[in-house]
């Protein structure tokens, strides 16, 4: 790996564990990360804007992109596409800069097949029923919603051995130290810090 | 490995580029690390406590544990043994804690040597030069002593692919939040935090 190349760090966890707000909180304290943006077929929702939330595209423009190869993972929910674009992460890549791919976890799968050198983080809540708490004190989906994301939740945790670190959600800024670390050690590794050497 | 089981860290750099003081500021900002206190047959100076700065010992009860291979390292320097017994760190390894060995380079690529699984760590300086004008400015030692520093160093340096970290010594502070990525970094690897998943 050349002195200049960041690394691709994979972060996912279950529906409800905080993802986005860690995430949000980590980007305060730390510098040369990219978070990438997804790229879907969904309209836009008020507010959302082209290039920041996702990018907005048509769903034929979208299956080309497909056929060409140029998704890292994507997927399709409720007749709509969503996937992550190579491109853009390469790019910054090549800069240098880390890149955060925030992906559901059957994605995040997919992309550790594809780029097997990428760094794969899992978020988990403090217990089980903690997520379930979460989940259930939003209240703004049925119990049979609430229900199907446990479940799904119960199965991603099967797939636990994937994954290269576990971030415990218990606290934000102390999960966002975690990922901190994580990125932070990766960049002090040997490979990339012999050019320092003068 | 358990997940009660720590890891083994072991620092070195050239002489001058502030070691000690680095792993000091990180003590402050760190729990559950044990630095290793090395034995030697050197005569106390003052104010040096057994147990604290040194394992003071005779010079045959050294060689009885380097007969019995006790130590994960040890060398002779003007006239005295100095090296480290393994009996602790398997101890303080054992109870979970993550252990530093602070020791010199040679006796570094010894312990890698014994430990393959030990995280290696080389501090350098902002820059060569700079470790120049850091001895030098100590006042304390004669030029051919400071000459023969460098040279040391600079024939370590060209062991670095033996690391997996280089950790660079600008700002103390800085150093030690670097060396505390990398140690914590490795408490969140997922074999280690799997029985969190409840």
């Amino acid at each position: 790996m050349s002195n200049k190349c960041g690394e691709l760090f994979v972060v996912t966890g279950p529906s409800g564990v905080g993802k986005a707000t860690v995430l949000g909180r980590l980007m305060k304290n730390i510098d040369n990360v990219y978070v990438s943006i997804s790229a879907t077929t969904r309209k836009p929702r008020e507010g959302e804007i082209h290039g920041k939330h996702y990018f907005f595209m048509e769903r034929g423009e979208f299956e080309k992109l497909i056929k060409d190869d140029r998704f890292l993972e994507y997927a399709e929910y409720v007749g709509n596409y969503y996937g992550t674009p190579a491109a853009s992460v390469e790019e910054m890549l090549n800069q240098g800069k880390d890149v955060i791919l925030e992906i559901e976890a059957q994605g995040a799968l997919k992309v550790k097949e594809k780029c097997p050198d990428c760094n794969m983080l899992f978020i988990i809540p403090p217990s089980f029923s903690d997520l379930e708490f979460r989940l259930r004190s939003r209240g703004t989906e049925t119990d049979e919603v609430i229900n199907k994301r446990l479940e799904k939740a119960k199965n991603e945790y099967t797939f636990i051995d994937k994954y290269d670190y576990i971030v415990v959600n218990d606290d934000i800024d102390k999960a966002a130290d975690e990922i901190r670390c994580i990125i932070m050690a990766s960049r002090f590794k040997t490979e990339k810090r012999k050019n320092l050497m003068r």
